[in-house]
């Protein structure tokens, strides 16, 4: 039996009567190929058994573009997506770049340093990449846009910033939630967050502002640290409670804090709005189920999804890509009354 | 000025010391190359500037894989992520293919015929093909396994089925709920879902039996039809409601549909649990935090996600890849009492 010789690539490029290096690419469907030479030497290919099923290109309902998306790691934690508004942030990248016709790879990999940084930019095969969180890389980040371009980051507008990033406008919104409550003529009023996150500082600062505009003295013994979880709002507020402390009002970093807060007040036999104002900040789906319903600042995550991509597809470098405060709106329930 | 000659792949080939079709698959990172002649072909084509950006491999950071994810468009309806069970499922499969080292790209294209999943299954680039959802599709998918052997469905275990799905045991949750009810002494058992989805269907026979079992007749006046959103939930409670029939209990397809019909017993001035036990089903992560919190039927997303992709990467062929139910547990907290 004589051996059947393999077919190579030179073959195809041969009865495809285009150079080696065209049918290369056209089977690996760059752009610099146009659509009727791909179609013909993807269909040589198949007819004559040259394995390239790794290869394939996307075809009739191909993506016109891909975005990846990477979820830095803080610290030591594992990435889980587990935070609902994380996860509403997804759902808001996913649904723009789908409305673009482009497929979104979330990456398996969490950077934690400027070297991981770099590597996810430069060995990415994607349009161009959404950071979701800045998680301590605000310096990483800039000396990324020394050299890469196309991403995009979503959090903080912080001072110094030389690379693009899209958020809400933290400090307004800070400063929206603690008027409410001080308009509602609450007097001691608590802070609750986790201080070391960018966005949560600016947040502080436009409580900060809210109480000056009042006439309230800021009081250390209102200010606790808690995570964006409820165990963590919970805990928060149990420990003031025990302290002693009187407090009328509650300004919550995230709404999942909120509802910490919340439960840890009606444990105590306070009610909520009655006793205690508490305001959120997120206004993730659930916010309107709850009981009673949260009040709170929302982040328009399908404006955020859109912003950016939209940062990533239509801007010609990184030159272009200004970053983007998002105005946030107060939504009014029922956990604040009056 | 001497024009200069752009390199062509033949270049880089001769270079390297390898063929021409070596060369062409180490630019595409193909598995049929080691790893050794890739860095230096990827080298070689960067110091001679042979444009290949868009099939820049994926480097010291590679994923091992990647994991496509298909969203099925119901009807004639818009694939929004907004559904909570929908984004934890989500999740859990990004979180399963990370943990695995694989990148997961959620596909901009939403199928909704079997030539739409032919085309999404022959146009990947996957490793494999996970389908969030049915959506009426069963028949597409058995007639697609027929050629496709790389993909899963999440979904119902259906009669005649030849594709392999991974979903949980609907019928037994949907009898573990009711019989729940019963075994607290609730005799008006109203079953809330949107019978034509076949996860529902499963879980309306496991109500009617767990009925049988407990030696209640079942009553066509206490099924009422509701989609998988609270206000649908609410408003098929108004409906009940407002028909003057007497219900003591209520099993959901979901828990939005239970979150839906709590508010309209507790806007009608019932109690809950006392006047009606409510069981959802899902736990999605919310279900702890409503008041009362919900009992409900748990479907483990996490453990979802590492069967979907575990199908996919760890099997050799469509043979192996036998559906799997996932056991239920049920999740007793407040809004059934007893």
């Amino acid at each position: 039996m004589t051996a059947r010789r393999n077919t190579r690539l030179e073959d195809i490029a041969e009865l495809a009567g285009v150079s080696i290096s065209t049918a290369s690419r056209a089977l690996n469907d760059s752009p610099a190929v146009n659509d009727r030479t791909k179609q013909l030497i993807w269909k040589l290919a198949r007819e004559h058994d040259y394995p390239f099923r790794r290869h394939m290109p996307a075809g009739p309902i191909g993506a016109t573009g891909t975005i990846a998306l990477v979820v830095p790691r803080p610290q030591a934690r594992e990435v889980q997506l587990d935070d609902p508004f994380t996860l509403e942030l997804f759902a808001g990248a996913a649904d723009a770049a789908r409305e673009r016709g482009c497929d979104l790879v979330v990456s398996h990999f969490a950077p934690t340093s400027y070297d991981d940084l770099l590597a996810a930019m430069t060995t990415s095969r994607a349009d161009g990449v959404i950071f979701l969180g800045q998680s301590g890389l605000h310096p990483a980040f800039n000396r990324l846009s020394e050299t890469e371009g196309r991403f995009a980051v979503w959090g903080a507008q912080l001072p110094d910033q030389t690379y693009c990033s899209i958020g809400s406008d933290n400090l307004l919104g800070g400063r929206r939630a603690t008027l409410h409550l001080a308009r509602l003529g609450r007097k001691r009023i608590v802070y609750l967050g986790d201080t070391e996150a960018p966005e949560v500082k600016q947040r502080l600062r436009g409580y900060f502002e809210a109480l000056e505009q009042s006439g309230l003295d800021p009081d250390p013994n209102l200010l606790v640290s808690a995570h964006f979880t409820v165990e963590s709002g919970e805990a928060a507020m149990d420990a003031i409670i025990a302290r002693g402390v009187d407090v009328d009002g509650v300004v919550a970093a995230s709404d999942l804090i909120a509802l910490g807060a919340i439960r840890s007040l009606l444990h105590h036999g306070l009610r909520v709005p009655e006793d205690v104002s508490v305001v959120g900040y997120d206004d993730v789906p659930f916010a309107r189920y709850s009981r009673p319903a949260l009040t709170t600042i929302m982040q328009d995550t399908a404006r955020a999804g859109r912003l950016l991509v939209s940062k990533l597809l239509d801007t010609g470098g990184s030159g272009d890509m200004r970053s983007e405060r998002m105005p946030t709106d107060l939504i009014v329930r029922e956990s604040c009354g009056g």
